[in-house]
């Protein structure tokens, strides 16, 4: 599956459409934030959703997230309130940060298969409005969203 | 200088041309990620180059850094050799990681002094190929390019 000299899968960074930042508390980030891409531009969800991590167990987390959509790429800040989640192992691992890239493709399952192909696992998936999965190209962690 | 309700400053987000990854080998990341991108598909050089700090000190900085074209944005990993530098200070408070993010503005300066009307500080800047500066905007770190 590997391609051939100097014809790198573009593709896959031809459309971000969200970057992922992990933080200790939203409603802190989202008040830093606001001050740089203006007043009441973050959306504030708490929710529980269910996730598949890389190990196969299934968990269900809840968190609160805060999402701008800054041109055609929105900004995710994510603050893990309950639950095993790659997001806090990246939170104990690395500080808050930039966690993942989204990028979003066709059919979900065929990527992480081409991924696979590759020696690339996924790190953990889930569904929440579309099906997604972060692949763990670490240090970068990509995520993969399934276009509605 | 604050905008209103609801009306984020999308402009800079609109086009990102680069996702910039501290490392702590440039070589072995390369290796790992040209499995994913494609053989070749890293140019790697390894220069010299200044920078001004946050507190005003001009510093040379020896830096050996990867560069890989994926669709409209630009993987680059970055390995600092020598001198100091705000990437020796995420490798050491954050390891390895996406450092950041840069989309290209037409006048660097006007947009510093933006950025200053909202309280947001030069992390570091410099002159490599076009003027650039990293803002402090951590967690994520937000890189203005000035357009050629």
């Amino acid at each position: 599956m590997e391609q051939e000299n100097n014809q790198p899968d573009g593709r896959l960074f031809a459309n971000i459409t969200q970057v992922g930042v992990v933080v200790h508390d939203v409603d802190e980030s989202v008040s830093t934030y606001e001050k740089i891409f203006g007043k009441d531009s973050f959306v504030v969800v708490e929710g529980e959703g269910t996730a598949t991590l890389g190990d196969g167990r299934d968990v269900t987390i809840k968190g609160k997230l805060a999402f701008c959509q800054l041109g055609p790429v929105q900004l995710e800040l994510i603050q893990i309130l309950e639950g095993e989640s790659c997001h806090v192992d990246f939170l104990k691992e690395n500080g808050e940060g930039i966690h993942h890239i989204a990028t979003e493709v066709a059919n979900l399952d065929e990527e992480i298969e081409k991924f696979r192909a590759k020696g690339v696992e996924v790190l953990q998936r889930g569904f929440g409005l579309r099906p997604w999965a972060y692949m763990d190209t670490k240090p970068i962690i990509l995520e993969l969203i399934e276009s509605s």
